[in-house]
């Protein structure tokens, strides 16, 4: 169900030219590089100021760049021969004065301005159309290295219960329901109940919010039971912000005392799923790629 | 728009006999209790063991009970002459051990254990038709106390400008999405954007979690901008569970740096309502009460 890939054997490496990763914050950004290498394309990475990991850019061909030096970028891109990018890794929203905009920006500014008074959707897709009217061509993750998303079935770790499989139904559906005020991608059910809703706080900290709760008896349903569910909003484009679990995910839940966690297939990446896979299973908990439900399947322009 | 007021005027003190008021955690009991007697009508507490405050139900005729002492409290009920009765105040979900059932209880327990699959609704929902069809008659706190709930307006401080007003919109969109799954009564949206969710960890818990994801940077929205959106569920069984705000939450609002709060008139409960409109005045945060939108009333059975 995964979209098709845009690997070597499709698009001639040579004809078009390195691939440009704009680099958030995470590891994200260097497994990606490793992978589209391997497939023989080379790679030039932008590393954004102030997000991206040194050490995670260092092995890679790359220029550091300013979130907002849109002119600067464009240069470097056609310097660099690139015409095809991804976006990859963690991007907070920042303030408007943060993003020290330089001349090349500021004809965008207006632009900018509108997409940060909607949520993250509308801002990173209004930055993927900036790029797409400049000759740019916009890739997802998914796209470049098809096998970091999820597949479907066991992840990891034991298999969910009757009564996980209930909370995960309701948790793609409340997800479902929320999709279009964008909020976050994310949820907690124990026993058909809600106990957490990601916004802004992320993942990680949800989860720690849970364990919180929990210590402090808000929380009264026994450990070993509840799932984390996480899938991309519907009609989300794909090419930004994809939802993302790694083994801090794994930790995460299982600090929290749930039984599992379940993710769309196809639709989240998953970082280092060798070591999910072998967290999963020493914590005692599942991890499970979700079969896409009829009518959902993934959208990727 | 607030549904019919059931007080000493329609329904004859002395034939209607005393008021039970069944008290969880908070202040909230002990003001309607004293809002009732002063209407002329005796009341009979019945705080629950592990959340009703000592202090709070001293000054009243009261019984200290267990939550799942049902046959004894069913008894009580019928000794004091009681047929009416509210419940009022903070009732954490506790866990079927904690419930600790008498023989009363032993008859409905199929009940609590169906209903403790549900979320809240549920749970609160059984628990007022198995009181029904023991013949009680169950009321809300909003109907023996009309003037507890916001009315239409300003409660506080100044008025929401125009950016308030859009994410105000956002926010009562997300929570009507929401509701089907019973998740919490609140959320905070600033620029359009939904920096957080409440379920599991209450309204106070959320606003503290903004706090500390601005002083964390994580939200890099101005100071000043942003709302507390609060209103019930659609088609909430109002004689249970009605959202309320107070001074604290006030606080929490302004330690959060946003611009203000607003409920549903009509359909949230107001603790000390001078307090509110003195903190929200000296903090230079907004208190506003919301018209209900068409086709939403409150409902109440």
């Amino acid at each position: 169900m995964t979209s098709a890939p845009v690997a070597a054997g499709k698009h001639d490496a040579a004809a078009a030219g390195p691939l440009a990763i704009i680099c958030g914050g995470g590891m994200l950004p260097g497994t990606i590089a490793a992978k589209v290498e391997a497939q023989g394309r080379p790679v030039v990475l932008f590393a954004i100021r102030g997000w991206a990991d040194p050490a995670v850019v260092a092995p890679f061909r790359h220029h550091w760049v300013g979130l907002a030096c849109y002119g600067g970028f464009l240069r470097l891109m056609r310097q660099e021969g690139c015409r095809d990018l991804v976006v990859i890794g963690v991007l907070l929203r920042p303030s408007l004065w943060q993003l020290r905009p330089d001349w090349g920006a500021v004809r965008i500014l207006p632009r900018i301005a509108r997409a940060f008074r909607g949520g993250d959707d509308h801002l990173l897709t209004s930055f993927g159309r900036m790029l797409e009217d400049d000759g740019c061509r916009l890739l997802g993750a998914h796209q470049v290295a098809p096998d970091i998303l999820a597949g479907e079935g066991r992840l990891g770790g034991r298999s969910p219960s009757a009564g996980d499989e209930g909370d995960i139904a309701l948790g793609l559906g409340l997800l479902a329901a929320q999709s279009p005020f964008d909020v976050g991608q994310a949820v907690v059910v124990a026993n058909r109940y809600v106990l957490a809703v990601e916004a802004a706080e992320g993942t990680d900290r949800m989860l720690a919010r849970v364990a919180e709760l929990r210590e402090a008896g808000r929380i009264k349903i026994s450990r070993g039971v509840g799932v984390l569910v996480k899938a991309p909003k519907i009609g989300q484009d794909r090419r930004f912000d994809m939802p993302t679990i790694g083994p801090q995910t794994v930790d995460g839940v299982a600090r929290a005392g749930l039984a599992g966690l379940a993710v769309l297939a196809g639709g989240v990446i998953v970082a280092e799923p060798q070591e999910v896979a072998r967290r999963a299973e020493a914590a005692g908990v599942f991890a499970v790629g979700l079969p896409v439900p009829t009518g959902q399947g993934p959208q990727t322009p």
